[in-house]
């Protein structure tokens, strides 16, 4: 695909306007998902982190906006959202080393380094399982050209000994991210994110260690919004959750 | 080992007094667990069940108390707990067929049979993993003789197309109950079963189908007791719970 031009766009705040995310008007638009998953990640200054599927920059921004001197990289597969991610790191004056590349073709100046942390959201359809999109961009990103072993092995690869990958995904396709940590990572948690109290969780943020050893965790599921059915008229997220959204607050894990 | 004598058992009563269970005073004694596994099961009358592991038939009584009409069959390692099993069918007027055997070698009398349901409490510690059990029936039975993909493996040998097995385990177990099941049984559901709300569930109560297709499903967590702390002066299990441990109900799956 080509680039959007300035018409193809829209400036949108988070985290109470501490970024500005320049995202196409039409195709993948940024949610909550990139904001929790920053935010579940325990980056300290000084460390890299890599994005995987990086789309526009707005989970490498997030993070930025939590945690100071950190060195943020990110691979997007579709140029269009690579050249935004460039743009929005500039706007928003964070240093991002953006790569168009697909995983299994990472250049030397990623294959190169490894990295405290990497995180990923990588798209939440199965390839095949999912009608058709009308644009094309959103086609990609929402679909699976890649599975998922393919994102955890590569990030697998560039994790530093004792790195973490921080991944959110769907709920159900917990088996197919625990077979791809299978032999490659090692303590993982499994946070589930439920929309209501007694809901089951639509996704799970999951956190693996290179070269962990620690059990198996399965986390209570944390809840988002107050109440047990939707208000048409507000959000209603629960206090710990807007913080994140809306202040950029931390999602702590459970001891 | 060798059978129980008269001085080393107790009469224990279950699902308020539905069921008298003859088991070791000192040894594997029976919990909340394997009643909360027979609640979990939708068999109904004229199918047929096999508990693998069975002990001395507490899930197989509980689940007779529940659904008329329906075949029992248990299998278990330890001949002095299969005779108990044996016992405690005859003591509650319950048919249970009950042969003492490995899961590696399963007597022609179970192999030539295949049930609509299977279910199994298997041990919950490692081999190796955890302190040595004063008492050698007791370690059998908490410790892994037998890996839980063989009990899965075992479990899908013996289900009819379209059956289901049932089986409680630790939640840290999750991955290696997965990796079990996958290439063997699908349309895989986790209950997971938390103590109080907002605690890591302990427990999982894992469904999955011989044939099955549908996607992984991971639902929110059912919670045993009320409050948010231990009170030791009573139990306090929620009423659904108490429903299912002092009337004999059934735990409803969500949807």
């Amino acid at each position: 695909m080509t680039g959007f031009s300035a018409d193809d766009l829209t400036c949108d705040r988070f985290l109470g306007g501490k970024i500005q995310l320049l995202q196409p008007r039409r195709g993948y638009r940024a949610g909550v998902d990139p904001v929790l998953l920053a935010a579940a990640i325990p980056a300290r200054s000084g460390q890299r982190v890599l994005e995987l599927g990086c789309g526009a920059g707005q989970g490498l921004l997030c993070l930025a906006a939590r945690v100071g001197g950190i060195v943020l990289a990110g691979v997007e597969l579709q140029s269009a959202y690579a050249d935004l991610a460039r743009r929005n790191g500039v706007e928003n004056g964070v240093s991002l080393e953006i790569v168009t590349a697909d995983l299994s073709g990472l250049p030397d100046e990623i294959r190169q380094q490894q990295f405290h942390h990497v995180m990923a959201n990588p798209p939440y359809y199965r390839k095949g399982a999912h009608s058709s999109a009308t644009d094309a961009g959103r086609a990609t990103a929402l679909g699976e050209e890649t599975a998922l072993e393919a994102w955890i092995e590569t990030a697998a690869r560039r994790l530093l000994p004792k790195g973490y990958l921080h991944m959110i995904q769907r709920a159900d396709r917990l088996p197919d991210m625990l077979a791809g940590c299978d032999g490659r990572l090692g303590s993982i948690e499994v946070l589930p994110l439920a929309a209501r109290i007694g809901r089951a969780p639509d996704l799970i943020i999951l956190r693996a260690r290179k070269e962990g050893r620690a059990p198996f965790r399965l986390h209570a599921p944390v809840i988002l919004h107050t109440g047990t059915h939707h208000d048409r008229d507000e959000d209603h997220y629960r206090p710990e959750i807007a913080a994140i959204l809306r202040s950029g607050a931390a999602l702590d894990w459970p001891k």
